[in-house]
């Protein structure tokens, strides 16, 4: 195909302005000076109480790979007519930056860097998009899947989406992302081969209607299978399809696994219950019921609580894609900047909304951490010199409503952000998915419930210290009075 | 990373089922029947009155390079504990079958097949998911830009999505799948590099934080690249942002030009007003408005109601994700099958819901053209041997509420399905993009406007043939009684 090229890479998967931002940079010399920018977002989606961090493994890769190829080159030297100085430039180019990150698997929250690029200002600028684009939906799916996962509950959670996907990478690692997120399995059998996860999956329709009738087709696909679920709803659940499956698990006995069916139409509280009653009149109590039908955690918790009788549920659509709130919005904002000399100048960006505004300087991210009940006390933004730990009585205040506040006083201050890069080498060792996967389980159980819960949970505590807040409302002041200057 | 295998394929991109179906078809030995799959959707996504289709040339890359690599076998084997003689089968598998499509960037619409595979029944099988996945995105991506496209009118349509968009491939097909359904340019490098489609994008707020104020930010963009759009409201648009950029422009004169604004925050009606008349009293009557902020078909729409001065539209998440509606529900039923004397054999799926039951056959579809003028009368399904051009007054009944029909006389029947590969081997000639995008005009311009507006547009016909509409009676009829002997 003619867009295949052997060397293509990921450098341009980016925004045209960063690399016109890049030569800027370049052209008046301030392409190297130290800058750090804050990767974040505002809102926590679905409503959640939380959200779970995803996405770091790929950015991990993208940040390794980092380096402009000939064909890369060659199209922004010959399409898009840069000159050649600067294309010399962007070919020795390698990322020299240190980059802090939460961990994979960590819950987050909004309004506090999950991660954080401390880099030459060209070289931050150049990896923005790419890492918001692998953050922002990994780290969405994982959330939706957790939302999921709570509900769930005991029972096996399938991702089954990869048809209904946003293309080829959403299926892959969206299905990853929900893994970490508390799936326990996917159909997608690339993911399976790739990260080493648990693929489930059978048959579908379409082997029914090559055999004509559910018998003959659940006789073949036992003939050919040990573990076998059997797809029930073709034509007739409860007259054809379930009863087709009970004959043959009996004619077949201990040669196949009889390990549930599978329902994907009508209504499935009733169906569920009616065929529980056939499974087990038949002698089939082990065999489990698997649900697929555009579900997601409301469809799942009302048949829950109708009594449906499944225990195992697939999801698709609604979970790969994030059906109920398809993006995430985190940004990437730069903070500071060193000068001429090498000290740090804040940044910050004025809005009218004041969520909106950034949160200018250097800054360490805590999660503040009982110590009697092991429970958070929320998380605590620091500007990069503070040690909270050393606080007897540490203050925490609510970031926009600030009258609203307490204190903590038998407290450990975890901190949030780990080196991943420092100075361009890599410094971290990359966990395996399973203590991901695990990760998640164990950050989740330092929230007490009320911040877990799927309807109207509790706003869980991100705060400012006081010098952290004192700072921002100087640099907001100092912006203010320039614009008034302005307006004279 | 350990997930990297050089040899990796896209055959594991799909769900397990398919390659345990395979598995049964091939040790029941029917592997080899010929069988007929329809790909199509059963309703138009944003409730619009038709869709755009995209995904063909990248479900033909697919196709090309349809076999297990040795990766892929070694995973079946060892991890998933396949014998070694349905391993030896799937190695020297290929693609062996025909395939008939729409064009891409064609109009489409629910219930009519958009491609149709004609195909041995595991290859069949095994191609499935991954064209579901990416038909499913493109069209979707497509349909909602054609959208945006016909309610910005005149104006630049910018897709600006990358960061939002649902991981990496999402990005960059999605953009052009936006391009084939109408937008300009898109701010990703690497789709301009693969695609050739325009590239567009000059600074973002990190510029003007890196230099402190707008003026030198905008100075020092301008001394580094001829064509210029600043980005004003990064401190206070009106006061600062637009003043900068007039400044910086009449400083720089001719040695730049001075092609817009972009407006990224605030209320766009009002500023893009005020900002028009700053530029208009300046004398830069030709600059562009550039608008950017979660902007979609109905924004665009009532900002234009409002006499906003918007010359270009940026439209990102909305877009880039199908905000309002994320999945396009295509399906991929199998019609037909032959049997052991290599009879074709109709197979049908049934279902409580009407919507749902499948349309049986091996099938044609044509587009109905009145030859007066050359508008569209409707899109016509036949079995695969009717001629319905030899008709002198052919009957059009809706296919659910068959007592709504009519007539048509001068008309050209024309066939929308059209040969890619013919028993494996392609004999299609990929056009390029920008013959793709001309094509979507083209193919628009067959509708009334009446299916073309945002809001309740008006149901485009889409009829069977009498003779098909006959044949899906009886086959749903001699499913009913095999289900009523059931019962007895």
């Amino acid at each position: 195909m003619k867009y295949h090229h052997p060397d293509d890479s990921l450098m341009l998967h980016t925004d045209l302005y960063q690399i016109n931002m890049a030569k800027t940079y370049w052209q008046d010399g301030i392409h190297e000076r130290k800058t750090v920018f804050d990767l974040y977002f505002r809102k926590l989606p679905f409503k959640n109480g939380y959200a779970i961090f995803a996405g770091l493994e790929k950015a991990i890769h993208f940040l390794n790979e980092f380096r402009f190829t000939d064909s890369d080159l060659k199209y922004l030297r010959e399409e898009l007519e840069y000159d050649s100085d600067f294309i010399d430039y962007l070919a020795d180019m390698r990322f020299t930056g240190t980059v802090r990150s939460m961990r994979e698997g960590e819950i987050v929250f909004n309004n506090e860097p999950i991660m954080q690029i401390e880099a030459p200002l060209a070289e931050a600028q150049l990896i923005e998009t790419a890492l918001l684009n692998i953050i922002n939906y990994q780290t969405l799916i994982a959330t939706k899947a957790s939302r999921i996962r709570e509900i769930v509950g005991d029972g096996a959670a399938l991702e089954f989406g990869t048809r209904r996907a946003q293309e080829m990478d959403a299926a892959l690692w969206g299905t990853r992302a929900a893994y970490i997120g508390g799936f326990d399995a996917t159909s997608n059998v690339r993911a399976g081969k790739l990260f080493g996860m648990p693929v489930a999956g059978t048959h579908a329709h379409s082997l029914v209607q090559s055999y004509k009738d559910d018998y003959t087709a659940f006789k073949k696909y036992a003939e050919s299978h040990y573990n076998c679920v059997f797809l029930v709803d073709t034509y007739d659940t409860l007259r054809s399809g379930v009863p087709a499956a009970i004959k043959v698990a009996k004619e077949m006995g201990d040669r196949i696994k009889f390990e549930g069916i599978r329902l994907d139409s009508g209504d499935m509280a009733f169906l569920s219950k009616e065929a529980r009653k056939m499974l087990d009149e038949a002698g089939f109590h082990d065999t489990k019921i698997v649900a697929s039908s555009d579900l997601d955690e409301y469809t799942i918790f009302h048949l829950k609580a109708q009594g449906a009788k499944i225990d195992s549920w697939g999801v698709g659509t609604k979970l790969i894609t994030a059906y109920d709130q398809p993006a995430l919005g985190a940004v990437y904002k730069i903070v500071a900047i060193q000068d001429e000399h090498g000290n740090w100048q804040d940044t910050i960006k004025i809005s009218g909304n004041a969520e909106k505004v950034t949160t200018p300087g250097r800054k360490k991210v805590y999660r503040i951490m009982n110590r009697l009940n092991h429970k958070s006390e929320g998380d605590y933004i620091t500007l990069w010199d503070e040690s909270p730990q050393e606080e007897k009585k540490l203050k925490m205040f609510h970031p926009v409503h600030t009258f609203i506040s307490k204190f903590v006083t038998d407290f450990e201050a975890k901190n949030l952000l780990h080196d991943i890069f420092v100075d361009g080498e890599m410094v971290y060792e990359l966990p395996e998915l399973e203590q991901i996967k695990s990760y998640t389980c164990e950050s989740l159980n330092v929230l007490w419930d009320e911040y877990r819960r799927m309807l109207n949970p509790e706003e869980y505590p991100v705060d400012l210290s006081q010098k952290c807040w004192d700072n921002k409302m100087k640099n907001i002041a100092a912006v203010r009075e320039k614009i008034d200057q302005l307006k004279k």
